[in-house]
């Protein structure tokens, strides 16, 4: 069973999930409630009722309160029990609900599911185009059948994209690796870890990029920040050969561990190109669709599958020079639980 | 795991069940088929061939006799094999299985799994309207995906009903909870345990009574017997403001323990209203499905998810003064496995 | 958790299906991965790549080597991997996938997963009648959920088919069981089991055999042969009464176990009557996958569900004389294990 780090940010969802009805969410083996209180703020709590451990997300939102769906006990925004109504109305002992330090940032809700006092805002990722007019965003989400730790190695590898991705993300392995994909990374205090990937001279990007700036050569960069346990994003630029416009498209990738065998991934596409072509739009949505369902989700599970229980660095597994920022976050997660 | 009460009686099916069919259920953990026999009594014994395991439910029943679907070794009604039609025919050791108590009552089929000895019928529920033509009857059967002691926590518990059955059974809280519903529960020998609920003064019915009086105002009795291991029926009244006739609406639920989080939940609900009304009879069947296999099902399989493998109370839950009567059941039904 | 017979030749798929893509498959707990190398022959190796443990048969063939599909790595036919096309390209340390001995042998493909200086031809089946222009055959394939030890006790005792398969492969009980069916058996050094039955006036024969010499009495010959640890043929032959030609029906019937409760199993059937008749192909066809698919796997797997994961012997079964072949089987195992 592992141990998760608990002083952190999980992304529990997009903030749009907010608007019909409460979040529950297993974080961490943990499952929480999350709604949004009387003046917009996020209220997050366990999820359990504390009298018949009923999923308080089925219940109603009242201003700051929450009733539970089974029996109506109502719980404030601090998780105490205000509320009982059968009987004399008695309030008996253990009626509480844990809360837990939750902030809309970005976007997307996000809860801290270790001390309250340790939870620090600076911790968040900081997205400079987040929320700019000039950029297209669009979210997404996909539960994975793996383990946490499985996604983000797929994710801080970018070398897997010219084979699993070659129909999409990733193009023709002969246009990256093939050309000298070259690979640079370090770790900053917070702890923030970089991990950048270049191709100088790429005769012909990937079909995501060909969609933005048409067949032709250029410069790719993708530039990785990685936060423990699990908040990750890449800036991703092509340059065309020609001094044409860059084609700008960062992403982030929030995970939130479930279990063992269970992440729930958030992730979200933008693009500076081209930004109101809804055509466009639908068809990079389809592309990345088929990447990470189709493609990353599939491969990760299977890995997961043929594992087993096991956990990856007790199986001896070869290690590639390339696999060294993924192998560093791992190194900075456990140093960040000890 | 479990332990479960075997000295009692265990409904595994309505008497129409056995028409067809030999009946092939796990109750209490144990595997046993149940068959009429020639002289119309019901046999019951262990489900399982002991010559490869096979379900014997599956086999074909001849006067007293049932034959295995696998290599057809045929057993008496004492769970005697008396015929090996392989080879010289000689019967071998061990070839026998372990027959039960069972009777047909008020409908049902039930086995008795302990002792044979102390099989006693004065324990079986005892319905004063059941077979009277005054009323009319409907039986049915959910499989719910949780331990039967949450299940019967649901039944012993009537104040869930205005928050999870407020469109049904239930009804809205501001005319129950709200006007003051009262309970009262004792325990008597045998034993049985009584928990009552009345509300003197409601402004207006659950829906299902509505259906059966209109939206008059009136007076609510629910009374619950409850014999452990798991057999309950609620004897439900309502009277009419101004003197019209009661509705009376008794029904039975029986649980059968299938393993720690599945339950077989045999029900049957009668009504003396209207009884030839065929229009009646399917509107309240839609609404007893609804209540309990979209409302009751979901919430205990929610609950029973979220608590995992753990024994409620060995979760300290939060105990209100309206759960007396299940608390009282969970230890009565200890001191009687003791 | 079984411990396998290592030391034995398992069939992991038909021919034909290396035509297409590689096969990926747990046999006795391991993954491997078989694929047809530039001259033809099996090549056979442990299914997880070394590197992330994604399943090496969605990977690309290409002469003898495979390219694992998530990040490029490729392997030669002894398992050595020969190309890292990321980073400098150095080859790490277990970089490596175990070789398998394998061989194609009557339209089967074969691994030997234990010792590879064991591996014996001579060990594989021998058919006298595969390849033969004067027989039709068609081969199979069923997943059955089940140990693979209680897939062979029911091959291995023919006593079955008429209770199990009276409406297909067995016929009615009272022209096999009813007339006598004789049971014999002996090994041989190999070893092979052999267990024959024989039913000398069988007034009419099964739905299968009367499909190919209509509804005349006969003689009935069912000839098994087994070897350790899960190969069996059966050569079926009928003799219609009045001096007609014989019916002949062999078939083959050979398991791969997947893990305790799942078991590959691959089949192939025969006939020397009307070989050419579509129409009788298509009969047979449809017959064998109701016998199979619907009748014996899911009895199997309500036998293996029943006894949980319990072992057959330690559940103490009755044991019938008509056993003795499955039981010898199951000793024979043991021996070649120790």
């Amino acid at each position: 069973m592992t141990e998760y780090l608990r002083d952190s940010w999980y992304c529990i969802g997009w903030s749009s999930q907010l608007e019909e009805k409460p979040i529950g969410i297993t974080v961490c083996g943990t499952y929480i409630v999350a709604y949004r209180g009387a003046d917009g703020s996020i209220i997050a709590m366990d999820g359990r009722c504390p009298h018949r451990f009923a999923p308080m997300n089925l219940g109603s939102v009242n201003g700051d309160t929450i009733a539970c769906p089974y029996h109506g006990l109502v719980f404030d925004r601090d998780g105490t029990c205000i509320l009982n109504p059968h009987g004399g109305g008695a309030i008996p002992p253990n009626a509480t609900l844990k809360a837990y330090p939750a902030v809309e940032h970005l976007g997307a809700i996000w809860v801290w599911l270790g001390t309250a006092e340790h939870a620090d805002r600076s911790k968040l990722p900081m997205l400079e185009w987040w929320g700019s007019s000039d950029y297209a965003v669009s979210t997404g989400y996909l539960r994975v059948e793996a383990h946490y730790q499985l996604v983000m190695d797929n994710l801080l590898d970018l070398t897997h994209g010219p084979y699993l991705h070659a129909d999409t993300l990733g193009g023709d392995p002969a246009n990256t690796v093939g050309v000298g994909m070259r690979h640079e990374w370090d770790t900053q205090p917070g702890p923030v870890l970089h991990s950048n990937y270049f191709v100088e001279n790429m005769p012909s990007p990937s079909p995501q990029i060909m969609a933005l700036v048409g067949d032709i050569p250029g410069r790719l960069q993708a530039r990785m920040r990685w936060r423990p346990a699990s908040i990750l994003d890449l800036d991703l630029r092509y340059s065309p050969a020609g001094g044409g416009a860059d084609a700008h498209i960062p992403s982030v990738h929030y995970l939130a561990p479930e279990s063992d065998n269970a992440t729930h991934y958030f992730f979200a596409l933008a693009r500076n190109v081209d930004i109101t072509n809804e055509t466009l739009t639908e068809m990079l949505a389809a592309q990345v669709h088929k990447a990470f369902a189709e493609e990353d989700e599939p491969m990760i599970k299977a890995c997961q599958s043929l594992m087993g229980t096991s956990d990856l660095m007790s199986m001896k597994p070869a290690i590639l020079q390339t696999d060294a920022a993924a192998i560093q976050a791992r190194r900075l997660l456990k140093k960040e639980m000890a």
